[in-house]
Parts: structure tokens; C-alpha cells; sequence
């Protein structure tokens, strides 16, 4: 398809797609006659990606200039990875962190607690082992000055089963993984990305819910229904 | 204590405590001699929740008004509630939410499917039923047109179950009820407060780090171990 129907089919103004071209956001299409190209289905597909990113993510353009970067290399680059990492970085308690030794030290105290989990995979890139720490030192810093690392493992156990049950939730089933799906990979990374973004949102209103009215009904005097 | 001893006590400047002051955050002293007035322990607490609200929280001082006069109430006010509010009504997404037919007839779903659980109290304030029907509407919009509302019962259960571990890890033991401890509450509110925002990011950081190394987990065919 041409420019305008790639710009009608999108729903994205025809300077945009010009502009994402020229910053390499989008791939080149293929080159017809003088200052034609043709686009195909995957243009498509890479700008509702780079919309979601901006959307539901909130990802500036150079932000979702390296998750692009990624999806160019294919089911070998971390284009998923590049997402969530970007969408930490620009929360203000990300942006506040600093370097110690103190927290060196808990970030490998984090990072075996955490390995320990019989889920656990060797990969930095997804390990957050960061945040957690950062946020740890937090809490010994603000509320308890010797919270054991060793609490993370219950944390971790139900994040695990939490996973268990967002895998198994997915209408018609959860999709293929990324690197079964050969170069089809915007709509498949659009699709993981929305859906992290979300569910988050959703299960921390719910955990958000679920603890102000464990204290309700503690200060009430209700009963406090075990969890099944 | 003067106001010099509160300024050192509690680490925050002079001028900001008068500004304070003046805005209705902090009650005013016991008025001695003029331009004098005696400040006791509860003003040094009430100006470490003020701090808490915006480092940690990072809630202008608009909401943070809004966090003390409930504060003011006492038991019967709902400062942890409106300090929630306040941290959600400053994302984004948040903001972005229009109300819509859709939306309402979502919302009256998502209340029934959630007040079905056991532990669920009558209370609006704690409800948090409009972000999850905005998401959810979102999640039909852009993934699953016909995602099921019933979903929901299931991550309603394991964010109760993460509340018991939450309760069950506290050193010490779970706090008494804010409502069981008199006037003393600027203190307890800081401890809630900032232990919601800091576990909440401690397990968004894991869910993220569980569902990423799931993924890993099938695409390369290693074992996928049952949740516990």
C-alpha cells in the first residue's frame, strides 16, 4: 500500500509516519518509482505498536526509539525487556536512585533470595534485582531498619502463582512465544506490552482493595476470611 | 519544644514549617508569649508523614492538604484513603479516563463480580472499582473485545492472598487498627502509607520479573514449575 493508505489504515497522520520514518522507527518500505514506497501489512502493525507505547505506556519517542531498535533485531533483540526497563526509569522513585554500597550489598542479597525460587532463570535483563533492592533500602530506611531479605521469597511465591493464573486467563489461550513466531513480531510484542502494562494496573488496585479492607474489617471486629 | 527544636528535630526548615503553618498542614502550637508557641511530639510526627507523602508518595501539596484534614478528623477521617486517591489521581491513565455508558455498565460488573468475594466490605472509598473498569474497558479496546469480567474473581483472590503474607511479614506483627489507637495518628498513618507504595513496588517488580521469566521459560522449553 502507499503512504496514504498506510496513513488511512493506521488512523496516523501522513507527517507522523513521514517523521517516524526519518527517525528510524519505522522500516523504509520498498522503494518504487521517485519519492514512492510501498508499505505493508507490518507498517501497519509497527504503528499501533509505537501508538501503544506512547498510549498505554507513556513512553517518549526516544524511549520507544530503543524498543524499535530491538524489534530490528529480530527474536534475538529484547524489545519487551526495553519496554518494561523504560517504563521504570521514568517513575520519579527510579529517577531518585542512587548508587551505595549499602545497597550493593543488598542488591546480591536480593538477587541469591530471589535466584533461590525454582522459577527462577538466569537472565539480568528480566531479574528487576534494581528496584527491588532500591526498594528495600526504602523500607529499612523509613519503616523497618532490619527487614530481612528473606520476606522477598513469599512475595515471590505469589507472584509466581499470580503468573500462573495470568498465563492461564488469556482468552483463547496464552500465545506462542516470541521466538516460535519467526520476524512477526510487533503485534505479538504490542500485544505483551499492553497486556503487562494493564493486568499491573488491575492487580494493584485489587492488592490496593484487598489490604484496605483486611484493616476494615480488623478494626471492626470482622472476620478475616482466610485466603483459598 | 520552640520552634527552633521542632525545625531540628524533625530536619525540616523554619520557613517551610511557618508555610506549614499558615497552610493548615500542621496545627498550630500551644500559644505562649507572643510569637511564641510550644510544639509537642505529635508535630514532630505529623511532619515526617508530610515528608513521606511527597519522597516517598510524590504528592503535591494540594493532596497533601487534603491527606492532613482528613487526618484532622481522626479515626473517622480517611487520610490512608485520600492518599491513595491522591497517588492514583496523578498517573497518567488516570487522568485520561472519560466517562462513558460503556464504562458505567463495566463498573457495575466489575462491583458485583468483586463484592462476590468473601472478604469483600460495603465501603466505596475502598473500592477502587473505577480504575479497574477503566482498565478493563482498555484491555477490551486493545487486546481482548470480550474479555470476561468473571476473570477478575481469580486475581481478586490471590491479592487477598498476598494481603495475608503482606500482614503476616510485618516485624513485629500487623499494627493495631488505626481506629484502636486514639488521637496518636499521624505516625501509624506514615507506616501505612509508606508501606503500601513501597510493597507495591516490590511486587509489581516481581510480577514483572515472574511473568518475563515464564515467557523465557516456554519459549526455550525448559519445565514451567506448578506455582505452590
Amino acid at each position: 500500500m502507499r503512504l496514504s493508505e498506510l496513513s488511512r489504515t493506521a488512523g496516523v497522520p501522513r507527517s507522523t509516519i513521514k517523521f517516524y520514518l526519518r527517525q528510524g522507527l519505522l522500516p523504509a518500505g520498498d522503494a518504487q518509482a521517485r519519492n514512492q514506497a510501498l508499505y505493508s501489512a507490518k507498517h501497519v502493525e509497527r504503528l499501533e505498536l509505537i501508538r501503544a507505547l506512547r498510549e498505554v505506556a507513556g513512553l517518549p519517542l526516544d524511549a520507544i526509539g530503543r524498543v524499535t531498535r530491538e524489534l530490528d533485531r529480530g527474536w534475538q533483540g529484547d524489545a519487551f525487556g526495553e519496554a518494561m526497563r523504560a517504563i521504570d526509569a521514568r517513575t520519579p522513585h527510579a529517577r531518585a536512585r542512587r548508587a551505595s554500597p549499602e545497597l550493593d550489598a543488598l542488591r546480591s542479597e536480593v538477587d541469591a533470595v530471589l535466584r533461590a525460587q525454582p522459577w527462577s532463570v538466569d537472565d539480568p535483563r528480566h531479574a528487576h534485582v534494581d528496584e527491588i533492592a532500591a526498594t528495600l533500602l526504602e523500607v529499612r530506611k523509613r519503616l523497618h531498619p532490619d527487614y530481612p531479605v528473606a520476606s522477598l521469597a513469599r512475595y515471590a511465591e505469589i507472584a509466581w502463582q499470580l503468573s500462573e493464573a495470568e498465563y492461564a486467563l488469556v482468552p483463547g489461550g496464552a500465545p506462542a512465544p516470541i521466538e516460535a513466531r519467526g520476524d512477526d513480531l510487533a503485534e505479538p510484542m504490542r500485544r505483551a506490552i499492553v497486556g503487562s502494562v494493564l493486568f499491573e494496573r488491575i492487580f494493584t488496585a485489587l492488592r490496593r482493595r484487598a489490604n484496605a479492607m483486611r484493616s476494615i474489617r480488623i478494626a471492626r471486629g470482622l472476620d478475616v476470611p482466610p485466603a483459598r
